[in-house]
C-alpha cells in the first residue's frame, strides 16, 4: 500500500499542473494506491472536474492556506499551520502517507521537513539530490541548496546518504562518489574540502576522489558531493544549458538557408537531447536525511514533473531508502572514523 | 612601442604551441612591436626555424628551468628563480615588456605576479577573469580560482576592476555589475555575498544585483562577480559543455538516418557555435590587480589560443586598464563607502 500526498498549491502553475500530473500518475502507476492532493478543496475540484478519472486513487485533502514562493520559509511553515505544505508534512508525519511531493517554495519544504518530521538518526543536516543525464547514464548531485555552508562531517554525510540513494534506487552496484572540487589533488579547495576528502577516503565507500567542474557530464562520477551554493548554481546553469543552446543553434539555422534544411531532419535529434536533459524528466529533487520521504519539485513544473516527482517518491518508498541510508550511516560512522559533529544525534538503534 | 613576454615553457604543448601562436601574432598584429619569447634558447630555436618569419618582432630571452603543472605554486616561483615564468615576470617588473602571457602552472602565475609585482594601489587581492559568450554578446566573469574564499571587500574590488575592464577594454559603456548568488533577494547567500550586495549598492557602479546560475549565459550581466570556487567549477563547466553537447548531438545523429544528411547541411551553423564557445577564441584570462598586464592562457593552449591571449595583454596595454582600475578604484572607495580591509595598500597617489 503506498500513499503519496501532493502540495495540491506548490508550484507557479499550481493547482492545475499538480492535479493534472496526479492525475496522470494515477493513470500510470498502479502500483501507488492512492494520491492525496492537499489544498483548497474548491480550487482543486475544479481542476479533477476537467479529467474524467474521478475518485479512485484521488482523493482531496482540504488545506485552507497557502505558503507562497516570496514567504520566508521558517516563518511561513510556522505560522501557516493549515497550509498545503505544513498538512502535506502533517499527514506524512502521522504515517497517512508514505511520501509527499511538493513544487511549492524549496526553503519552506526544507524547513517544514526538518523541523516536523526531524531527521534520520546519524543525519545533523539534510541535503537536496538532484538526478542528470551525463555522457555515460544518469548522476546524482548534492547538495544543491539546502546548505550553503557545510561542514565536512556533512559532506561526508551527503556523500553516504547519495551513495545509499545511487546504490538502492538508481540501482548501481558500486557507485563512484566525487567531492566537486577545483582540482583533483587532496590538497585543493578549502579546508572543509580537504578534511571531508580524508574523510571519504577513510569511509569504506567507493570514494574516486576530488572531480573538477569539466568531469560534472562526464558520467565518472555516480553521486557527485559539492556544498549547497556552488550545486545551486550548477544546477540553475544546467536547467538553463539547453535553452541557451537550443537559441544559439536557432539563430545560427536562420543564418544559413542550407541548415534551414538540415536542422528539420535533425528534429529528432533535438528533441530526444532535449528530452535528456530537461528537468521534467529528472522526477523531482528528494531531501535526502529527513525522516519521512519528501520530493522537492521545481516551481516551473509542468504536469509530466510532478508525474515523475510522484514517481521517484514512490520509488523511494518500495526500496526503503530512508531504511538504508540509516544503515549505511551507522556502518560508516562506527567503523570509519567519519567523526559525528553531533553526538546526540547518533543512531539510537 | 608595445612589448610582449611570452612564457614559452608553460603550457601543455609547449614550447610548440607557444611559439607557434607568438609567430601567428607577429604576424597578425602590427601593433605589437616584439614579442619576447622567454625559455630555453635552443628548444625555442628549433620550433622557430619551423616557420618561415625569423627575425623581426619575435626574439628569445634564455631562462634555463621550467615550472611544471605539478609543481607546488609559491615553491616554484621562489626556487626557480631561471625559470621561463620567473623571468617573463622580472621582465614585465623591470619595465623591459609591458605585458606578459603564460600558459603555465595557473598557481604559479598568480603567486609570481603577486609576490614580484604588487598589487595595484587599492587593491588587496588580485582576481582572474574570463570573457565567455552570452545570447546577447561577450561577458566577463571573475574571480575564477585565485582566491576561493574572499571577503565582501574582495568581491567589491573584483566589481570594480571587472567593470573597468568592460569598459575601457570590452567598449561597453555602462557595464551592468552581477553578483553570482542562489536567489535574487538581497538576503540570499553566505554573509559575506549579503555585505558585498550592500557595499556594491552604495558603490556606485551600475549595480544590478544578484544573478542565479540560470542567468548566466542569458547576458543581463556584462559582468558577474563571484568567490574563486565557484567561478573555477563554472568555467571548468563551461569548457565542457560544448564537448558534452557535441557528444549528445553525435550520438543521436548516429541514430537516425535522415539526421545523419540533415547535421551535414547544419555542419557550418554547428561550428560556429563551437567557435563562439571555445576557450581559445576568449584570448586568455586577465589576471587584475597585480602592477601588470598578467594574462593566463589555458594549460592545453593551442596556438591560436596563445596568439589571441598576446591580443589581449596588447588591448590591456593600448587600453591602459590597470590606470583605469587604480582611478576607479580610487574614486568608488573615497566616495561610495566600500571600506577597505588594508588601509596601508590605499592609493598613494
Amino acid at each position: 500500500m503506498i500513499k503519496v500526498a501532493v502540495d495540491g498549491m506548490g508550484g507557479d502553475y499550481a493547482p492545475q499542473t499538480i492535479v493534472d500530473g496526479a492525475v496522470e500518475a494515477a493513470l500510470a502507476y498502479t502500483d501507488i494506491d492512492e494520491i492525496v492532493i492537499v489544498g483548497r478543496e474548491d480550487a482543486i475540484k475544479r481542476e479533477l472536474k476537467k479529467h474524467k478519472v474521478q475518485g479512485g486513487q484521488i482523493s482531496i485533502h482540504h488545506a485552507s492556506e497557502v505558503i507562497d514562493m516570496g514567504d520566508s520559509p521558517v516563518k511561513a511553515i510556522k505560522k501557516k499551520k493549515d497550509s498545503s505544505l505544513a498538512v502535506c508534512i502533517d499527514l506524512l508525519k502521522r504515517k497517512e502517507v508514505d511520501a509527499v511531493i511538493s513544487a511549492g517554495n524549496t526553503g519552506a519544504v526544507v524547513a517544514g521537513a526538518t523541523l516536523n518530521l526531524g531527521l534520520l538518526p546519524g543525519v545533523t543536516r539534510p541535503g537536496i539530490a538532484i538526478t542528470f543525464p551525463t555522457l555515460h547514464g544518469i548522476s546524482l548531485a548534492l547538495d544543491v541548496g539546502a546548505n550553503i555552508d557545510p561542514s565536512a562531517h556533512h559532506l561526508v554525510q551527503y556523500a553516504i546518504m547519495g551513495e545509499a540513494y545511487s546504490r538502492f534506487l538508481l540501482k548501481k552496484k558500486k557507485p563512484a562518489v566525487a567531492l566537486l572540487n577545483i582540482g583533483e589533488e587532496e590538497s585543493k579547495g578549502t579546508e572543509v574540502l580537504q578534511d571531508a576528502y580524508r574523510m571519504l577516503r577513510d569511509s569504506g565507500i567507493n570514494f574516486i576522489g576530488n572531480i573538477e567542474g569539466r568531469d560534472f557530464f562526464g558520467g565518472k562520477a555516480d553521486c557527485i558531493v559539492c556544498d549547497g551554493f556552488v550545486g545551486n548554481v550548477v544546477l540553475k546553469m544546467i536547467e538553463s544549458i539547453i535553452e541557451v543552446f537550443v537559441s544559439l543553434v536557432s539563430n545560427e539555422i536562420k543564418k544559413d538557408f542550407l541548415a534551414k534544411i538540415g536542422a528539420f531532419f535533425c528534429q529528432n535529434a533535438f528533441e530526444s537531447i532535449r528530452r535528456q536533459t530537461n528537468y521534467e524528466e529528472a522526477g523531482g529533487a528528494p531531501l535526502l536525511g529527513v525522516d519521512g520521504v519528501v520530493i522537492i519539485g521545481h516551481g516551473i513544473s509542468s504536469a509530466r514533473a510532478i508525474r515523475n516527482a510522484i514517481r521517484t517518491g514512490a520509488n523511494m518508498v518500495e526500496n526503503q531508502v530512508n531504511n538504508h541510508i540509516i544503515e549505511e550511516l551507522k556502518i560508516r560512522e562506527q567503523n570509519h572514523h567519519t567523526g559525528s559533529a553531533n553526538p546526540t544525534q547518533k543512531p539510537t538503534a
